[in-house]
């Protein structure tokens, strides 16, 4: 609740707003900060606060903070720690911030599958309490291997002397540790999971991830893909200083920028024939425009389907044609309708015919690139959300006005 | 995961996916499709073929098949299910889908306040089994209100004598059964919740809603912003006929030909001078499109902010002043740089004075337009991921054709 309050506070209330927390609130409101935000508050503290406020913290969240410290202060922080902590921190940081290991968290509590559930009530007698969030217990072999896990609800609901291998859930899978957190999150939301146990290479529980962070992961993803395709960083701070939001943003409205000469580069090629007929300048822009839309259409979906994993090789080909036939649909009804107003406002039909001609192949190939720009990119290892939005409306501006102007300059001049 | 493979199916494969997948699987698999996918398919199936395959179906996916039927077999559904399953259907039916009412699912398990520990592991004892997911009960009071809930893990470590009320966990918080689904995910995102009570006006427990139901309602609402950016729907099935996609995509070229007319409209008062200076309609489309791109990113932004609660009218104004800023930061950086190439390329520094005037002027108005255009649609109670991209691009297209070719005729013609 705080965090977003300070989220959406512009920069002066937001360190009025820091002050007037509680010291031992303070930690719990950081974790739950986005990236950019909790770097810059972490940036005004003193190490030693740092140390003080986030001493209670559950472990992935002190792992999370020492992410977000840099070089120096970072060690500093991790040496603060006491020793179970500060391992589970080095560890979770050696695995890295987008795997399963740097999102889970050491806090688990592992039965063997061979005892009886009464002796499983024993134990967790014994222990007292449990850590937060524990729904289910992780169940080993002899061998400490993962064999599944046990749903606390079988523990109050079957005899005590049922063996705990009776009841194993093998519903639940164990995550490898490097695993990167989108398939992580993939997996939670396929399989329903609240939790999941991550083990090593020879299946040994190292910790478990709960859904509570994985909610956060598929937020982030999803959201990634709609703030990259504007050529932003999903943990953008809404009020971050206008200079720095402005000089992130510069660089992508100069890549813009270089897009948009090259359309220009085409127009300038007939200059000669916009001087003799300046309908023509009048209406390139429209056709360009279509252009963009319908491949924008076709890319987002795509995108998509590649984010989501549902488009592979096996699929991508109907794909590609299923979107030029939509392409095709919507080229033969827009020139269709377009040429004829062109027609009624112009009286001219060469020209008609002309943006007709140009519309029906802006929009077919609006459609094609659409489909196939994604699908090079992500080959490539390039991510599609950022760079199919620039590079798409270049073809289809570009192409859009060498088209139109090109055959005007064969028909009409 | 064949849910997964169905969707990423071309039409011919999926029928033939469909019946592959053994008679018990089936229910299940319907449950876990995309709406579009799912009703495509229902459509299919006789409605006494549904009725058997979702027979051993959790209740709330039974709803959400219920709420994909149309009409006349809809009524057969539900007519057919037996009595317990039917009156949840129809009660989640009148609440609506996108209600914590429609989300809910009504097999929970609650006992009273004021009981021990040892009469609630005698009740769950006796009733065998609890329903899937259950990680806590529900608590009421003597008038059937809810009160927090009971982690099943302090019945495990504490002592049977102690008293229910003792280890009521009220972090839980109870959602009104006429929420929004959209705050629901909000809710369980900011506390990090696992399930949640639904409760009626008089608090009284009507159901429970779980993370995974949540999970999916926080994507779609993510992936919502970005297919609507496009003018599509979230639930877009990537294999849809193509006849079908092309009618529902045509739409949005057609409102986006209105908004590019408007433009040309704009162009086509100056055409005499484009006639007289080639070169302003060479440099036009470059002025545009800045002015795009700067809007996009600020809207994005906004948009974003909007969905997630961050942005309200406490802070609207200074995210205005910030994104103005920001524009105003690019705008000269931008004039600056784009203005000396014009000068470098064409020898006329009226012409580069008027570009850089133009390109300064389009993308401060660009950022103000990003931010006001959604504040102002949400304020009209407008979706503004679907309007926003069109209407700014509307307004940098024409107000930068505008603003460049009426400074050139002006100084030049
Ligand atoms: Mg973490
Ligand atoms: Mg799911
Ligand atoms: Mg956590
Ligand atoms: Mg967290
Ligand atoms: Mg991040
Ligand atoms: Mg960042
Ligand atoms: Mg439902
Ligand atoms: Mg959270
Ligand atoms: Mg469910
Ligand atoms: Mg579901
Ligand atoms: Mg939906
Ligand atoms: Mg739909
Ligand atoms: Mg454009």
């Amino acid at each position: 609740e705080l965090a977003e309050m300070l989220e959406s506070s512009p920069p002066k209330e937001r360190s009025i707003l820091w002050k007037g927390i509680p010291t031992d609130k303070q930690g719990e409101v950081l974790a739950h900060l986005n990236d950019e935000v909790r770097a810059n508050l972490l940036g005004e503290l003193e190490t030693h606060e740092i140390i003080e406020i986030t001493e209670e913290l559950p472990i992935d969240d002190i792992v999370d903070i020492a992410q977000s410290l840099e070089g120096h202060e970072q060690k500093e922080f991790v040496a603060s720690l006491d020793d179970s902590n500060r391992e589970a921190v080095q560890l979770a940081m050696t695995y890295g911030d987008d795997t399963a290991g740097g999102l889970m968290s050491p806090d688990f509590i592992s039965v063997r599958a061979d005892v009886s559930l009464g002796v499983v009530l024993r134990y967790l007698r014994q222990l007292g309490d449990l850590p937060p969030s524990t729904t289910a217990l992780l169940v080993r072999d002899r061998d400490d291997h993962y064999v599944g896990c046990l749903q606390l609800r079988y523990l109050l609901t079957h005899d005590e002397d049922c063996e705990v291998h009776e009841f194993v859930d093998q519903a639940v899978p164990a995550v490898n540790v490097y695993t990167s957190t989108k398939d992580v999150a993939h997996l939670f939301e396929k399989q329903d999971l609240i939790f999941a146990p991550v083990v090593d290479d020879q299946n040994t529980i190292l910790g478990r991830i709960t859904i509570d962070d994985v909610v956060d992961i598929i937020r982030e993803e999803a959201e990634h893909r709609q703030m990259a395709s504007a050529g932003l960083d999903e943990d953008e701070d809404i009020f971050a200083p206008a200079s720095r939001a402005a000089k992130r943003r510069t660089f992508w409205l100069g890549i813009n920028l270089l897009t948009a000469i090259f359309a220009s580069i085409v127009i300038g090629f007939f200059d000669a024939s916009i001087e003799k007929v300046v309908a023509l300048a009048v209406l390139m822009p429209i056709i360009a425009s279509m252009g963009g839309i319908a491949g924008t259409q076709t890319a987002t979906i795509v995108i998509r389907a590649l984010a989501t994993g549902k488009l592979g090789k096996s699929n991508s080909r109907s794909l590609l044609i299923k979107e030029s036939t939509v392409g095709l649909y919507n080229g033969f009804i827009w020139a269709i309708f377009t040429g004829l107003a062109v027609l009624v406002l112009f009286q001219d039909w060469q020209l008609s015919a002309i943006f007709a001609t140009a519309m029906l192949i802006n929009l077919v190939a609006a459609a094609f690139a659409g489909a196939m720009i994604p699908l090079i990119l992500q080959r490539m290892q390039i991510d599609p959300a950022l760079a199919s939005g620039l590079m798409l409306t270049t073809v289809t501006d570009s192409l859009g006005f060498f088209v139109f102007l090109g055959l005007a300059t064969i028909v009409l001049i």
